[in-house]
């Protein structure tokens, strides 16, 4: 049973995990952190983490960058494996962020969701045996018609998985509505769809002769984000110091 | 029981309808009229229609654009129905279909598949509903990778159809990845993915608050013009002197 | 403009409404009902219909059955026009909407989304076209590990629409796999799929020569219902005394 | 390039390959083996294997039975690697490719799509990740409506495979319709659609929190069997003697 220390337990992400973590056999939380104390949790909440003495395991972080410093100090003296999931970084903090995976594990990455990161690593390894046999890659990527990029970051984080284990040779194509010419093989198509409130849905194609072969990822929520990190903390606790990815989570 | 003439029945589609019709309770070839001769069917053949005597209901024709006018003036002469689904003709030959079909029935129609002429109907009630109800409308379309232009044909016919029903004041979107801006709502958005053998696929969104709903249209093969033909040669059979098209047959 | 007044507005629909509203120009809040007064919001809110002296169009309610009388009542002495969307109603409740709708327009029906009250129209349409010409019709549909029951009622409302469409004479398979036939042409297949948090997923197929023809539901959340009620207000506002429901708002 | 002797090269797969690897630069047929040689082909046609004199590192077969006996005795003769596509082997026969791989190198393998090969190895990663992080599996596949087995034997093999790789504890469920239950973590559903012509389609859901990841697979025609002999075929060029399947041809 891995005992976790939720470091922002009363945010929405916070409320998300201890949630997930009450539906799950191998992880309890066994203190929360918050400056906010107005929500009733099944664990006991602590306004800093030098206040709370339960033993534990390992912390997920999801507050905000001004209480990260306090938490990563307080990770390396005390040799506590850290989930570190608060986005909007200084320099500076990255930095600590280095240092502090000297003393303790540390696991950070650019994309939480536990679906994301399999199929970027599934992916290579599909792209590796269909690009040389011939079969043409595309991706379609639908989002909420509020998001002011296209393609997404993820959509392109998935060309780039693509085209790496294909060799490196690929140009990506946002259009083809101005020519009229037929595939170049050396392309990855990436279509954007907007609409509604879409929260995110990623589709990575693979056409070769009478055959198509799809993989796809849908978020309905910021949920999927809760549920990787619930899982980065069980891989990470026990772990040597060090840096950590969600791509170490994905072990087969 | 429509008795029908199929109208260049070796050719492949000609085969594909003799196929279709041998499942059809409602529907049987009498005759069969090709200069090809090398074939056994379950009907007789002729060399042309003048040599067929047998009585008929209607004709489909899958020919060949020279054999359009004789078989045109035959129709108009014997006053049978034809459907009429060879392409290429010549001005010459779209003005001799407008006097044929003063003295017979005549079906023509840009895409003869059953399903693509439903959805464009039924898009149409959807749109005027969906679209003064916000929702965002996008279409994604799949051809193989042969194919030169995009978005295809039929994906321009599909966002005409959402167009018109809601006011007409839409403008199609290709590609969003060169402008960071939110989505504007009088777009519909067009997404074309090519790659291996696909035949054709459409897909059609309605995208609104927490709810999506789709249309889709996969074909895998040509026989889906076949099938169209024959539902066609059936609504045709017995009716009067005029030019019909596809949307004709869709009548709820 | 269509006036407003949301009762039950501090509950997790009607919070979702106001949402809705403040994004819609075709409509706005006038003032709120609940007994609860916690939440802030953009419009005056009364704990009783009573005290709410605000002219308005429509009353969209989403309270709880303990509040439905006075509502209705209240409704039915100001000829104001009401959609009803709170469930769970005693005999009754149901009788006093009969009497209500005497008096004034009241909107009630088993299933708020637009989405899922157009396809049970559209399916009609395509239903009659598509069964006598030999598609074969089949449902999926997809919701979250903890629902009990199978397949959803939901699903069997739109079989009832397919089967009614292609004239009563179809029966209801929802399982293939004890059997070594080939499928029956006057059979429905309805499959249900049951896994993590979906809210609800519905496919319904036409499969045909080559040709596959897919009308897909998908709701990400109960906010769909709140955009069906905003449609069915603005539908309702200036409406005769009557009964309507959802079918009513879906006019092509 | 790999230089191949396709045995079967006038039947339908055998022609199928012919036009693959008129488009494939690592690949050329040096001859071909058939009894029927009415067919014209870009290479010389023998009767016999016994005939043809032609250097090459690899047979493709796809004739039929009995005509296996001879190939598998001149293969092993000649030293040359073969690719087995004929089904419907005979004990006796299956006991020959035994000796047979002792001399040369045999690639046999239950199904020869390239797309469903590599998703039952990816789906195996998968599993491990996401089946003890609690997500749900669940398959559903699509075929025609001539089909009398449900569900196909690649929906059971797939499922094989998820299960195998979770730990070997799952069941499997096809029918939810007679129960009202929520659903068991430790089963796997299996839902079968059948309709039209649809030549196999199988999707593999991960259901986990607010996030799902789905593994589809299309076949739009037989042709996929020929690409994927054909790069069984380049794989099996130069490898020693011995038993091979296309699991061995997946290799990342």
């Amino acid at each position: 049973m891995v005992k976790i220390i939720m470091h922002g337990c009363n945010g929405k992400m916070g409320q998300v995990i201890t949630r997930l973590v009450a539906e799950d056999e191998g992880a309890v939380i066994v203190a929360g952190i918050d400056t906010y104390t107005g929500i009733e949790n099944p664990y006991p909440v602590y306004k800093s983490l030098e206040e709370c003495e339960e033993e534990a395991d390992v912390v997920i972080d999801f507050s905000n960058a001004k209480a990260v410093d306090g938490l990563l100090n307080m990770c390396a003296d005390r040799k506590l494996p850290v989930v570190l999931c608060t986005t909007g970084l200084s320099e500076e903090q990255i930095a600590l962020v280095e240092e502090t995976a000297k003393k303790t594990a540390v696991l950070k990455s650019a994309n939480m969701s536990l679906g994301i990161n399999l199929l970027l690593k599934l992916l290579k390894e599909a792209a590796k045996v269909l690009a040389p046999a011939g079969y043409d890659m595309e991706i379609v990527e639908k989002h909420h018609n509020k998001k002011v990029d296209a393609p997404s970051g993820t959509a392109l984080a998935l060309a780039d998985s693509l085209n790496e284990a294909a060799g490196g040779v690929y140009e990506y194509k946002y259009d083809r509505s101005s020519e009229r010419v037929a595939r170049d093989k050396k392309e990855i198509g990436i279509s954007a769809v907007r609409g509604g409130t879409i929260v995110g849905e990623h589709e990575v194609l693979f056409a070769g002769e009478d055959e198509v072969i799809e993989f796809c990822h849908t978020a309905y929520s910021k949920a999927v984000f809760g549920k990787g990190a619930l899982e980065a903390a069980k891989f990470l606790a026990g772990k040597e110091a060090g840096k950590y990815d969600m791509s170490d989570v994905i072990q087969f």
